[in-house]
């Protein structure tokens, strides 16, 4: 169980990770403009071991779902900049007083939801950063720093492609399926610490697969829920999935 | 086909709609810190149109989708970051030489993609920004405004749920599916042109849908392909789909 206090908001006006733009263009002879953040292209691995049929999902704390997850708790956003012009400058977030409370009492505010709010049940997943690895390179790097599976580039099959966070960063994410046994098992995983990973590796079965796809109360991202009905769909006469959607 | 040129990025120190925060938290006793931007939840809907079975789905051009295509075909990066340090004041972003010829040259610059790479195929969706309104009542809203089916709620399905952005903006993304027939149709959507929005309202044939879900040189988001293959598992006895995955 994660445990999570002295939380407390300030500010970001540079960051290493959001970089904002804005962009002015003419569509059909009108001007417009739109802000938007760069970002990495991404990959991500729906793995499956035939040892134990079983999926391996990562779980981890994520605080931007925890602080959506508070912020959909208050009645009152952090900062109201409906009355802000584009050229001001960014005001200080008003955190409301019941809010410092959390920051100090260990979490016992009683606005502040518990940390399990904030863990998200995930597939495999990286940043394609590396220019000069193929995809697949970086997918087969991730399952093994993350889940500890030693697997080759060529166990990787690729599902599909498609554009996440369309109004934001556009970015390109591609899915891939891989088939892993417990032989292929050489670590722990868990991410990298030194980076501040930390990561849990954590088993679905098959049988349960379903049920745990469109159960809303466990929090999770559309890739588990769609490769888990893509699994469904493609692998079920190889596999017998008993359960239906 | 749309016409994209005068493409101009700026620095964008202040927006109303990029918010970024920063988060310090403690972890197990750790001592973390997360950059993270606020945003609103957000609901998509599946339309099916049992007149002519097909899909409605929307079509647009997205600035950020045609800025992370114009990046990813480029070498070099539009601002290095990595080398400024948190505090620093955000730099102007390097616009390169050749990138400016662009800018004026209506759009006749070898590396400007065309506009086509920047449009993409989505779900009907909107933002969850009216307090007073149900996820259902906003979800029916955008039907009407964006493609133009007037629909009680009570045609609204849950799907199901899911998080968003873990990484950046966590936000809640609830999901549904909606059967509409050409007497629902009262007007032809769009969306507001008065906010901006330019929407072609799509239709993609029932016996199209899984070649188009799988397409991937058709740019479009996960909840497309992930909405069709979930109309292929839980509606295709009643509907009979003979396309396979």
């Amino acid at each position: 169980m994660e445990q999570i206090n002295n939380i407390q908001v300030v500010p970001c006006t540079s960051s290493n990770y959001l970089r904002p733009f804005r962009v002015h263009y003419n569509q059909n002879g009108t001007k417009k403009s739109w802000d938007f953040m760069q970002t990495h292209d991404s990959v991500s691995v729906l793995i499956f071991n035939t040892t134990s049929h079983c999926f391996i999902l990562v779980k981890q704390f994520r605080p931007a779902v925890y602080m959506s997850e508070w912020e959909r708790s208050k009645p009152k956003p952090l900062q109201p900049v409906e009355e802000e012009s584009a050229e001001a400058a960014p005001a200080e977030p008003k955190v409301p007083e019941e809010d410092k409370a959390g920051e100090t009492s260990e979490g016992t505010s009683s606005h502040q939801p518990p940390a399990s709010a904030g863990v998200t049940y995930e597939l495999c997943a990286g940043l394609v950063d590396k220019p000069n690895l193929s995809l697949e390179e970086i997918a087969r790097q991730e399952v093994l720093e993350e889940c500890g599976y030693d697997i080759p580039v060529t166990k990787l099959r690729k599902i599909t492609s498609y554009r996440s966070g369309v109004g934001v960063t556009g970015s390109k994410q591609t899915m891939f399926y891989a088939e892993v046994s417990d032989e292929n098992r050489v670590g722990e995983g868990g991410g990298k610490p030194q980076e501040g990973e930390l990561i849990e590796v954590v088993k679905v079965p098959l049988h349960e697969a379903m049920t745990f796809a469109f159960d809303e109360s466990i929090p999770k991202t559309m890739g588990v829920i769609f490769s888990f009905i893509w699994f469904h769909s493609n692998m079920s006469p190889k596999y017998k999935i008993s359960t239906n959607v």
